[in-house]
């Protein structure tokens, strides 16, 4: 089988927009593109990739759920793979968001994980991640064997890729941006086989200590602002959150410093979280994501970068990796 | 007086990092940066340009203020214009939030607005300003009858800001970005004289319908997310939350399309919105912001790109505009 570069893989897709057919003119949002998508453009998210947590009811009652998807391979398995013991030793039952910082991140875990004495004790088989893996090496195989080979397209697009700048201009990476895979990722420059998933909003990332420590997947956050970039390559990304995010962003903000909760009856308890594989099978949620390599995406990215209709006057002409929020979406239980 | 391309002016002054002292190795963080900073650097915002916003106080009957900074000429006066007149008309008091969507924004103004019957009437003299009014020509005379002259620095560091790429990297404008008169905007290709705001965090923008219409000002919007860029150069931007935001972000998401409230109930009512300067002067809130074009701006937005300490193991190498927010604090009372 072929070898492709990455940076092919990075861009082929959201590109095929400029060489293939254009949408019909009746579909002027990336809604309605998205809308107008066919169910085989969608990749259902394996159950088991899905973490499900439950935060304390809010002031009327109302249950809170939050639904996370974890990162496939080659992105930062090792703690994903801590995340998978921690949830089926139910370690989170009973530890607390602590943090809510507007703008940046809300966050969760032990809140009394830096004390020695009264620290929750961590299930046994956590790994220790090297500082290594904030950056994955890609390999084709890893896709083949994962079921994912959306990367190995027509190799021949590329030059269309390289004529349009708009996802090559990220000023972060100094190089270029894409999808793998479903996720947003930063890579070295073209040809480079190094990518990183990246800091947007809702997804969710593992806190540590200051370096070497790389964190064990105990203490999670997720972005609630603008895309804190800066923490790409110096932190583990291992998810998003893709549904009940709001019962999160809206949360008060701590007054502490960073956002701290400054007292413990301001945080609020987690009731649970678990892997959804474990749920029984009716209660486990469904969930799709539209393929980062399907023509709809493609249509997509492109309406997203370049808008122009009767509230539209001005296309933007380009956009920032960030503000393509990959479509995902509850699985009807017909299928 | 000579006069200074705009280019020039947008860059000369975040990079002078480069060019000139390095701040002192303590100094590791953008806001150790910002602490360590010269009274001399910071610009007075008069109460001229402040809207108080005060809003039905929360659950637990605590009030709850917002305060939102108004844009300078030459940017969206004809907006900022109308929304002095609809202040000292008090036509917001009794108003609503009508809208809170997650990862986009918060939306306020007249909850019967679309109904010719009941929309409540507008004060005289509101003027209808052009979309051509959402870019602003830049007149180096304008700057000089404002008292502002922070983009006309000297023009030898130019060259050192062409060569380091981080800001100019936009994947936007296609152009460049920058900083004037402490706020971040866009502009056209090196050389041009156009300018517009950019919608990043907290920014605020005036609600319209579809083109012509451009909005009076009295339906109002903050950006609660990722920067939506795509709305630069097709909405006025008329100013920014300066403080309290965390009271509108935390607000309940509305259900309806768009995130609009469903019902009248879920609305937040406005209690009132007053122009600073028309408070009792003991009560005018009085805040400042680190000019765009002092020293210790660039070192801070120096460092916001290029990261690197006891926790940043890898310098992002670039930031995007909107991850450099424009620090900006309460005056001391002895000030």
């Amino acid at each position: 089988m072929k070898h492709i570069p990455l940076a092919a893989a990075l861009f082929a897709l959201p590109f095929t927009a400029f060489a293939k057919e254009v949408p019909p003119k009746t579909l002027q949002t990336p809604g309605e593109i998205v809308a107008a998508s066919q169910p085989e453009e969608w990749i259902a998210i394996s159950p088991d990739d899905l973490l499900v947590m439950d935060i304390a009811p809010d002031a009327k009652g109302k249950s809170r759920r939050v639904i996370i998807q974890l990162m496939p391979a080659p992105f930062s398995q090792g703690w994903v793979g801590n995340i998978r013991k921690l949830a089926a030793a139910h370690w989170w039952d009973g530890t607390a968001i602590v943090r809510v910082q507007d703008n940046y991140v809300v966050q969760w875990g032990d809140p009394d994980g830096e004390d020695l004495v009264k620290a929750k004790k961590l299930p046994e088989g956590l790994v220790k991640v090297p500082e290594s893996d904030y950056v994955a090496k890609l390999k084709q195989e890893s896709y083949v064997a994962a079921g994912h080979v959306e990367y190995s397209r027509d190799p021949e697009i590329t030059p269309l890729v390289q004529e349009n700048k708009f996802l090559e201009s990220d000023p972060y990476s100094r190089s270029m941006v894409g999808f793998i895979l479903g996720w947003p990722v930063g890579s070295g420059p073209y040809g480079d086989e190094e990518a990183w998933p990246i800091h947007c909003y809702g997804m969710v990332g593992v806190g540590r200590n200051s370096s070497p420590d790389t964190g064990t997947g105990a203490e999670l956050y997720t972005v609630i602002g603008h895309a804190p970039r800066q923490l790409d390559r110096n932190i583990a990304l291992v998810g998003r959150v893709i549904s009940g995010i709001e019962h999160i962003t809206t949360l008060p903000r701590g007054t502490e410093t960073l956002g701290f909760y400054k007292t413990a009856e301001e945080r609020v308890m987690i009731l649970s979280i678990r892997l959804a594989s474990t749920l029984p099978a009716d209660q486990q949620p469904r969930f799709e994501y539209l393929s980062t390599s399907s023509d709809s995406f493609a249509h997509y990215a492109n309406k997203r970068a370049n808008r122009k209709d009767d509230f539209y006057i001005q296309p933007a002409g380009g956009v920032d990796i960030c503000n393509v929020p990959v479509p995902i979406r509850e699985q009807k239980p017909s299928e």
